[in-house]
Order: structure tokens, then C-alpha cells, then sequence
């Protein structure tokens, strides 16, 4: 039985960059989006998978991967808005909801406090044909382990 | 009355830019986030609304505005992918909600297909005190003339 | 002999958007990069060249690409502060150096007055080999009937 | 004296994300600029001044900034395409060019090899009048503590 604490892997941080931010002097929407896909590649790599085993690249002798896990919906709710420099935990949630597709869920705190949160719901497919296929034994192994959590 | 067709500043397109493509030869999903957000200050433009009356600036001899216009909640479906080069067709749907809220609803057409749909909600707010306020003139009669469309 | 006038690919302009400027109530400095490319292909478009024969895409039944063309350098210079709904006329030059590669010059200006200017330079490869290869026929074409212009 | 090693604020890493690719399937070259701005934050921090005193934000008790740092120059080299996963070393090298100007110079190296290098040069203003002024105290001893470095 794996020991590991799916915690380390699920619960990351990160600090608002001014570029980030928009004339309103806040974070401008659409920057929690990037937020999410990056946590969940950095959640990825802690937990031991190479980004290039998941994630299309044209590197020379890297394997031509037989999936893409496009996003097919996602949406995000913001309840306080967030300054440069602001410093955010980022929790983590997944939840399988067929051999095809999963969703992560993100909530956003500062100081404790939740700031937002968002969903996002990823599908596997043939990247040719663009029809659904099985998720790959790595995302598989990643979402059982990650659901242990909580 | 006022003759004019809200078509004109609800109907509006773009291309997808190279720029706005990920390593699967997609567009990356938070793109359409931006889209919806110039599409609609291109609306604005064309209704004949200043955009400095509207968003924040710190231009000097621009008034100071008293209102702003954060997303509290947007949401994107995504059917189909889009590549380079391609003209998509963007039809833009108002909703006032109340008198301090409303929600764009965005459509996504490429050759008279669907591929993608999103809204937006946000809400006036002063922007010291973040407390909620009622939606300035000019947006509730671009709200509303924009109503007369569909 | 071509009768078309190149100021009509190579003089275009922008409206600035509020997700490009950053909590000091300008553009964001990095944005004239996006507007350089996004200018480039506009260009290209509209002297007649398909982006999907100039840039890559996975979109099936596309012809693959056998030359990329990457930035190798870039610089940009920045005399004014823009803001949100500026109108900027943008005015792109061109320069071949040899057979693989070109310069991009723009100038980008805001009610007659010079805001900025930047220059970038692309090479043509072998995108598996990434060696030097020499430019595509229509790339010459347009960066010929370009250098007409000024 | 101070002890302190510049090396611990100047030399930082980060991994390439999905997102900063385009469909060439490497980083797409704006990017790097990115990068730039957001290492420098980062060096801000380690070194111990908060990014509320020295980048605007409109956060309710955070005191007014009088000076702003925009960019009036930046300019950047690309050797060697980057990936996905990429693990990137970020080599900061500051330079003051007066009372009111500085320029920061950047290596980035992957598995030890130089792959592209950038130079940005910011002055200090008066956000109001735009009129240049001189640099902060904190980005003086920043500016010459790191020059102790290299």
C-alpha cells in the first residue's frame, strides 16, 4: 500500500505577479485559469509523472503520444479580488467521472480566506481522430491516488 | 425611438492567432476567456461607448471612475477545437440581472458550426470599497438596447 | 507587373484592450510583442496567404509543414504609455537578410505621435532538424512585394 | 557587513508549463519576457522587499506609490527551442545606469546549456507627471547589493 500523502501533491502555492494584473489594480479573471492548469502540471510532476509523458511536445525521440485531454468545460467563481504579491494556497480535488473524463476542482485561499474557486473538466481523446479513448494508466493512477485525500 | 440594429454591435468576429495556440495545435482554453472580454469592449465601441469611461485608467485628464465591473463567475463549453487561421463568428447575448449585475452569454460559430459557448457575470461595485452599486447609465442602455436583439 | 499597393498588408492598426494593461494602468510591456505577430499575420492575410500554409497546425487534411519559422531575436523600445481604448496605427516594414531569414520592423503610433517600435527576426528551419533552410516561395513573395512599399 | 550571498536572489529556476507553448510545440517567444518580469519579483521577494512597495495596487491601506518602473527597453536572444517540462535556470545580472535607470540582464540555461538571453531596462518615473525621477531607496541597495554578485 502506497504511504505517500496525496497532501504533497495536491496542495501547492503560488504568488500573484504584476503581470498578472490588470488596470483595476487586480488580478484580471482569466489569470486563475492559467493558475489551474499550472498547479495541476506542477501537481503532476510532484507526484512523479513527466510532463512529456501527458502533454503533447515536438522534442526529438520524446514518444508521439497517442492522447490529448482537452478541456470541454470549466468555470470559475471569485469572491475577493487579489493584489500583487498577494500569496495563494491552492487546494486541489479530483474526481473521475468515467474511463474518458475527470474534473479538477481548485479552491483559492489567502490568509485562509477563500478567494475563488473553479472546475475543470478534461476528456481523453485520439488526438487524430479527436474521439474519446481510455485515460492513460498515469492520469488512471494519479486520480485513484489523489482521491485518497480527501 | 431609436432604429438602430443591436446586431451591429452584438454580431461581431475574430481569427484565431498563432499566438493563442498550446503544443496540440489548438487554441489553449482560456483564450476564449480573452476573446469574450475584447469582444465585448469591441461592443461597447461600436454601440459608441469610450472605454475610459468604462474600465480603469490612470491617464491623466481621464475622469476617475466610480464604478467597476469585476467578473464574479464566467463559464466556457468548449465542442470543437480551433486551429490557426481560422474566422469564428462570435454572437453576443445580454442579461441584465439586477440593478447592479448582469451576464454576457458569448457564442462561438466557425463555417455556421457551434464550437464553443461561454457567460460572464459581473457586478458593480465601488472600487474603494468593493460594497455593491447600481450599473451606470451608460451600461444599462447598452443593456438594454442590446435586449431588443433576440 | 503588380498594381497592388503594399500600404495595404503593411499599415494597420489596433484598439487597446483592458486585459493588456497591468495595475500601473498602462499596456503591459511584453503585450507590443503579441501585437507584432498578431500585426504579422494580419499581413500575411491580407496580401493573400493562408496562416495554416505559414504556421503549424494538427488540423487534419492540412498540408504538414516542412519549414518553421522561430523568432531568434527580438527587441522593443517604448516612448509612451498606452491606455485602455488607444487607437494605434501600426506600420510594418520589412527587411531580408539572406535566404533563411528576415527582419520585421513595426512602428507603432498613437494620434500621429511614435509610441514605440520593435524588430523582430525569424529564421527559416527544418522543424525536426531545426537546421537553416531557405524560405518558403510565398514568404519571398510577400517579403519582395513588401520592400516595394517604403 | 552584509553576509548574505546574491547568488540565493539572482539565480532562480522554473519548469516550462503547457500553456507558454504554441503549435510549433516549443515556448512561444514572448514568453521569455514573461519569465523575466516574474523572476525579477521573485528576486524582489528573496531579498526581502514586499512587491507592495514597489508595484501599484489599488489595495485599500497600501500606501500610494510615487514612482513608477516602466520598461523603455527590452530586447532578447533565442538559441535553443525549450519543451514542456523543461526545467529552466535563470541567471539575473543587474547593472545601474544612473540615478533614475537600470537594466536587468538575464542567461537561461537548461542542463547547463545557454538557451537564450534577454536584457530589460526600466527607469523610474513619477506615475503622475511621467517626469523621471531617482530610483527608490530599496531598489538602490537591491540594485547594489546584487552587484556584489558576479
Amino acid at each position: 500500500m502506497d504511504k505517500r500523502n496525496p497532501r504533497e501533491w495536491l496542495c501547492l502555492k503560488r504568488t500573484v505577479r504584476f503581470g498578472e494584473t490588470d488596470a483595476a489594480g487586480v488580478v484580471h479573471f482569466l489569470e486563475l485559469f492559467r493558475w489551474c492548469h499550472e498547479t495541476w502540471e506542477e501537481s503532476l510532476e510532484k507526484y512523479g509523472i513527466a510532463l512529456k509523458d501527458i502533454f503533447p511536445t515536438n522534442e526529438i525521440n520524446t514518444s508521439q503520444l497517442d492522447v490529448a485531454l482537452p478541456v470541454v468545460h470549466c468555470e470559475a467563481n471569485y469572491f475577493q479580488p487579489l493584489y500583487v504579491g498577494d500569496t495563494i494556497n491552492i487546494e486541489l480535488n479530483t474526481e473521475k467521472i468515467n474511463e474518458s473524463s475527470f474534473i479538477l476542482r481548485f479552491k483559492f485561499k489567502k490568509n485562509g480566506e477563500q478567494i475563488g474557486t473553479t472546475n475543470i473538466k478534461h476528456v481523453s481523446i485520439n488526438p487524430i481522430t479527436r474521439k474519446k479513448c481510455a485515460l492513460s494508466k498515469q492520469i488512471n493512477l494519479w486520480l485513484y491516488e489523489s482521491s485518497l485525500n480527501f
